[in-house]
């Protein structure tokens, strides 16, 4: 990929300065970039290594537009920045081709533009889309339906029956359709509960390396449209995500329980089975929920509580020392006061 | 799978009321199901969307017994759930066969009652008993040896001497015999300490979706009869789990540590290492263990308490502000009462 | 394998006491050693295993140096100790050949001196050094660089472009190289920040079963020599580990932290985003780091602080149900005064 700064302007709709003609084919972080490279300045945090930046050129928030040259000036930096980062991303293309040692089983509907690599297992009924790529040693079971324009990367596993929707990403060793944690005690005999349910992936969803998805116990495990979740993230049984739902790495939510849209979940967080959390939440980093929540709560600690009850608490778990050392000084003024008074 | 209502009260035990000749093809919630399914009410939270079910039939504990026709009434629902659940599970059956892409070591010694699928690849010196199936892309090691009636999902891996025994079933990416974690630092050089041992697993064990084993640094790590493990746990080198313990999701267990027979362990929760843990403990979800604790207990909290201990302890961490207020007034309290005996 | 007490002695550098003669064949607990193993003891709590032990010849630290024959005395325990089982390691040696069913790119420089197992495929432009083994069912991208005496388990995955050196160890299901977790809500949608960076891994690296290492944005995710990664790790984009890091089971760093070297993390710990940890820190098990830390600290609890901080608070909290009922006391003592005071 090479491209010239006018034309690289002109797609990230930035203003030039500078040289035009100037070649770019990579993207770089300010202290990294070599000659060839575009980086990039929107924080004044990185400021202090503009001056001995080897960048080719630098695409500038508006705050720092004349701080370098050549450059693009844009006005939405992080839009910029997502469409700078899209434009130099190696991302495959379609070979329309399935590798000879593909196994596919009988009776698939898979579109002719497509990318299947070495190895990969498709079992059978199978439906994929257009444009599609999957990479070695997937493996999909039978009657699994793909939309158009996925990705799933090598080791993946896609169990019987899942439905995927269109431009789903899964990373490399995401489980999607195990069989939930359902066991019940039948006169002091362990039995097995079977999974007859699903699970169903939307549209724009992406799903984590080695991320674990379990199948509804009868119906579906949900993940709504534009969902976006991390790697190691264990999502249970029957669980139902609200679109566009974030969950940074190695969250697990229980059983059942149900998201609105747009919720937050930070690195470690947990959700304990069968509850219901509203839309737009933020559950920050290793807080356990273990009640329902209505939308528009931040969410904090363990158990989880509203942040600011969460941030109260902890200020005075964090003061506790101070506390204790004054409440002997109480206790000693008290016995002062018992020794005057009883004088 | 297609079945009479009267085929199925017999199988499950139950007194039917309604047309014991409807056809029944499938299960599923009280909301969702369909005509031809079946659904179940055990319990009164649902009894709100009897009205408008299109359930085809339901089951019912005896408490509801006259809420639905048709229905088959049952004494024992969590037994008949489960029956119900195993009946209309779509199980494979054997293959008879392995699949040509396979490959298979020397020496082994597979039962021909057996399903080996695409790119599986087995070592030498393998045992695999009876009725067994091997899903695409799972790896086995040299040495292993497998029971009978096992389920081993895509891309699982089970490495050099592992022992599984009967009716076990290893989910989609779990990994069986790897590494322990052990270095030492050897005067400055950090070296590694190699694994020697195995890992060995009972029967009607399950093993949840990229979970994690690692094998005994010398002798086993054991998992007894009956286990049951959810995704994304890390059991360490030299665990042993007595039998019937079941351990929720993204559990971890350092090395060497014992636990007795049915302990239950929470989603996230942890236990250090070299401890031992004794039967029928349930260790609560996020709980971390730092000590050994004896039988029949319920441990909660960080570091883990018994729970009517963490439970008064967290009880008073909520109610801090409201401390820290009273606190306040009891300052002012005895500020007053100072002055007015020195007054 | 077998050896002769003898010669055992010779390569643990150690004082024979016994036959040297005698043939040992493997190594096993001092409780579990049949009479062709050697066992070990260094630690007084296993000296009641002595007399009940059938172990063939015991390795002993000078302390124990009477206790048992036939036996080799050592002066360095922790040493002879990673000697003797690296002795009995059954490493797999190098088979110099490529699996047929393997699938090799093109214009790929591989040493002839591999093993490379069935069903492995490997993208083009990939170079792999001199005595590296590769287990069934790995996948390697393209633009891949490997050193020599490597070793990747089953279903481990190498994302393109990811810079692997010399005596690394990758176990089964660790997936290196996937995106990292970013995305921005550009005016309500939210869209992907396409990854273009790399993960550079240094020297003498082990990274455990389904470890995840993403890769950067731009610029590299990089482990420096010498840093053991458990099972089950999350690593994020641009994560940087300073030489010897050793991190324990289901710890997560989040994106562009920077770690000194030698930093220990225990199981389950943290540490949030774009922070700076110094050398040789200590974080404890289930720890979170909420902001940057210098060197040379230990450091506990959530938020983590100083773990001497930690203690001191919870000391306390483990206190608070005595001093809720302290504090009662001393309000009743006020009011008695007041009472007193205004009698």
């Amino acid at each position: 990929m090479v491209i010239t700064l006018g034309e690289l302007a002109a797609r990230l709709n930035g203003k030039i300065a500078g040289d035009s003609n100037k070649k770019i084919s990579g993207v770089a972080s300010i202290q990294e970039a070599k000659k060839n490279d575009i980086s990039f300045l929107f924080d004044a945090r990185y400021q202090k290594f503009l001056d001995s930046s080897d960048a080719g050129a630098l695409l500038l928030s508006e705050e720092f537009s004349d701080s370098f040259s050549p450059s693009i000036v844009v006005k939405n930096s992080d839009k910029a920045y997502v469409e700078l980062l899209s434009i130099f991303a190696d991302e495959k293309s379609i070979s329309n081709s399935i590798h000879k040692s593909a196994i596919i089983g009988e009776n698939c509907d898979i579109s002719e533009s497509i990318s299947i690599a070495g190895n990969v297992v498709i079992g059978d009924n199978v439906v994929i889309g257009d444009n599609t790529i999957i990479e070695p040693n997937v493996t999909i079971g039978n009657d699994v339906t793909i939309g158009n324009d996925c990705y799933f990367s090598p080791s993946s596993v896609i169990y019987e029956r899942v439905k995927i929707g269109n431009r789903v990403r899964v990373h490399a060793g995401a489980i999607i359709g195990s069989d939930g944690f359902g066991f019940r005690n039948i006169k002091g005999t362990i039995r097995k509960v079977y999974h007859l349910g699903d699970v169903q992936i939307g549209d724009d969803v992406e799903i984590g390396a080695n991320t674990t998805i379990d199948r509804g116990t009868v119906g579906s495990t949900i993940i709504e449209n534009g969902c976006k979740l991390d790697n190691l993230i264990q999502i249970a049984h029957n669980v139902h995500l609200g679109k566009n739902c974030m969950l940074a790495a190695q969250v697990g939510i229980a059983g059942s329980t149900k998201l609105g849209h747009s919720v937050i979940m930070g690195g470690k967080s947990g959700i304990a089975g069968h509850l219901e959390i509203g839309n737009q939440v933020m559950i920050a980093t290793k807080a356990g929920v273990t009640h329902s929540f209505s939308s528009n709560l931040i969410l904090s600690g363990f158990p989880a509580r509203e942040h600011t009850a969460s941030k109260r608490i902890e200020a005075i778990i964090s003061r506790l020392p101070k506390i204790i050392t004054d409440l002997r000084g109480m206790r000693h003024q008290i016995e002062k006061l018992e020794e005057e008074m009883h004088a």
